[in-house]
């Protein structure tokens, strides 16, 4: 890499690089890149740019080289298959200045990868067999393309194939190993509060003070429709970074109590599920506006089988009255959304399916259908047990979609709050 | 941009910086270059390169150089707030090698824009107010940070903020008009055929044929998990591209025929359901495995509740005897996941709901609960209609989400065909 040298290397930088014209469109996105970084910063490297670039040998190379003029570390995806659009390898070369050469070796080891599942190599297999000189060729177990790796002036060049489950075998046989060694025991780990229910400026305003403390890099708020996520980092040595997580964990849930759902963890039904299955009980819903949102969320658990029984979407109201048991008066004295039909939806349901919890969510999604009175964004949900009935109800913003999202969240985090008998 | 002068510039191409560290994490991902590149491609323009770089003036500055050396057309996106980690107009600054001074005119119009939601404009407000020289500055109807617009030996360099809906209003009221003057005449199209029930692999065998008659880049198949997009390009003057396009939709249709679902529609409840509403006919759902998917996507098409009636999540067998009416003896004798199940699920349902229509599905989604007879990811499901009941099965691959994912699809696909009357 002596040619590409122009500023030093920065220790602990990382860049990557997505190869392939399908990911420049607008249907398809780079999603490797994101297990690469998460690789990546769980070895203290800090990720300064990504890229993606076309299948063309000259765009490849100038990628390469402008990443290795300053990054520790270049991993690069894609194009290393046997297609006449597949030009990795020359770009690697290009970018090096180093020649291709063909390593008969590569090649019989590419055969038997082929007759092993009863196929012959094609042809064009042959240019997977091509070699930069100077490198050293990751024999692929998940596939057939090889993969890159080259070593020089302190820097890492690794080059895998662009499909995901190929590229995840070599970061585990073979980029973890190198990450490990360069890290010299330095190491960043994150952990992720889940909050439900709660307004991402209301939390931001409560928790900013903690900011100076610990760092205004190693708090990030990701928010979306009513789960939001409190992602704190710390770098060190292992146990350091364990100790820093531990004190910001602490410091955190000192002042957001039981707003906090759970730690990484993927979402609010991954906390209601197992806490009615360790308590031995069960749960039945009854949705309008959220349409089998609320069931999809809790079935995604594996295993809900044990806590959930199942539940009515009752989307009209006949299926209201008929499958969940809401008194017809109630629908026409206050309306299908409304606190008296949400109370009546999770009682009806809870009796109906003869569980320990009921849950009821009825709105307004939108786009059409708001009155003055009942805007477009109102949603009533309430959750049934044997101590009664809890209801709330808010406007949300945004479009159809959001409303939803939001509804299934404060709908699960009323349900996490009563099951855990938290305020 | 004289400075940055290396090679021509190629008509056509064009390029996107996302600027912001928080993007290179694991947890966020640029999604604005998406909806660039939709316009950029409408306009004709090829996206050769895209880039997310961190809050860096050097790393910016040297990405807008590298991608003004050939590209025609450069987009930013990004750090024009008035925060310290915003400094996208520094980097403009130093890779255009102009100076950035202060203009009072673009702070008495920011001033104006805080006074009108009711607010002061803070002190590092004022750094908004910072032009590069020789730049066209963009008012921002969205929000506040101005937007930065530079053309120049035929290049153009456009800078929107990161907030989407502000870069959405810049690109409507600033891109759309320049890349149109640029284009001359000369745009982008495409069309997407949506399929359902279909697999990768076999449908890649039927058109393969067209792809040398039609041009391999201007066809390209998204697959996921049972419902499939055949995405259709041309190019050339708006009458051109829709004749060409009409072309491609007519000789895929011949060979696809009633697999086609529909043309631009987002997924295939958004077939479903107006077929349902413009003939006056209603549907319910009977879910196992896909507890609620199937009514979440049925239910996320806005007006769906004129056809949709509801549905039964019927999670355990006890909610399938009593809330389906699934008799005790099938549960018994053949199992939950079984076609006499599925057929009784979907007929119950519709006598329940008193619909036209009836949907059953019950399967295995995993990780656990597979026999040996009954694997994982095995799925049955079931149309019913007062014409008699029509049932499927499949053993779909993959983990939990996407069997469940397979199961929602290939349920809402033979419901259109049957509604069609079609194979």
């Amino acid at each position: 890499m002596n040619s590409t040298t122009k500023r030093n290397v920065v220790k602990g930088t990382a860049g990557c690089v997505a190869v392939g014209s399908e990911l420049l469109g607008d249907a398809k996105l780079d999603l490797n890149s994101l297990e690469i970084t998460r690789t990546l910063e769980t070895y203290g490297f800090d990720v300064v740019e990504k890229r993606v670039v076309g299948d063309s040998v000259e765009r490849i190379a100038a990628s390469i080289r402008e990443l290795l003029d300053g990054c520790e570390v270049v991993i690069v995806t894609g194009g290393l298959g046997p297609t006449a659009d597949d030009v990795t390898r020359e770009g690697v070369a290009l970018a090096l200045g180093r020649e291709l050469f063909f390593d008969p070796e590569v090649e019989v080891w590419l055969q038997e990868r082929y007759e092993r599942v009863g196929r012959t190599m094609p042809e064009i297999g042959r240019s997977m067999a091509m070699v930069v000189e100077g490198s050293e060729i990751i024999r692929n177990t998940a596939g057939s393309a090889p993969g890159i790796l080259v070593e020089e002036n302190g820097r890492l060049l690794a080059v895998f194939p662009g499909v995901p489950w190929e590229m995840r075998s070599m970061v585990e046989s073979h980029l973890k190993a190198s990450l490990e060694e360069r890290s010299s025991g330095r190491i960043r780990r994150s952990r992720t509060l889940l909050m439900g229910g709660v307004v991402e400026s209301e939390v931001e305003g409560r928790i900013r003070h903690l900011y100076d403390r610990f760092g205004r890099d190693n708090v990030t708020i990701l928010a979306s429709f009513g789960a939001l996520r409190l992602v704190l980092t710390a770098s060190g040595t292992e146990v350091e970074a364990t100790g820093d997580l531990d004190r910001m964990e602490e410091a955190f849930r000192e002042i957001l109590g039981d707003d906090v759902a759970g730690i990484n963890i993927p979402g609010l039904a991954h906390v209601v599920v197992p806490a009615l299955v360790v308590s031995g009980q069960t749960l039945a819903t009854a949705e309008s506006c959220t349409g089998g949102l609320v069931g999809a969320a809790l079935t995604d658990v594996p295993g809900s089988s044990d806590a959930y029984m199942g539940g009515v979407i009752s989307y009209s109201n006949q299926a209201k009255e008929e499958m969940v048991g809401v008194p017809q008066e109630l629908l026409i004295e206050h309306g299908a959304v409304s606190e008296s039909v949400a109370r009546a939806m999770a009682e009806g349901v809870r009796k109906r399916f003869g569980t320990d919890w009921g849950l009821g969510v009825t709105g307004i999604a939108g786009p059409s259908g708001g009155t003055d009175e009942k805007p477009v964004g109102l949603v009533h949900w309430a959750v049934a047990s044997p101590d009664g009935v809890a209801a709330r109800h808010r406007e949300f913003p945004g479009d159809r979609e959001i409303v939803r999202q939001w509804s299934v969240n404060v709908v699960l985090d009323l349900l996490r709050r009563k099951i855990g008998g938290l305020s």
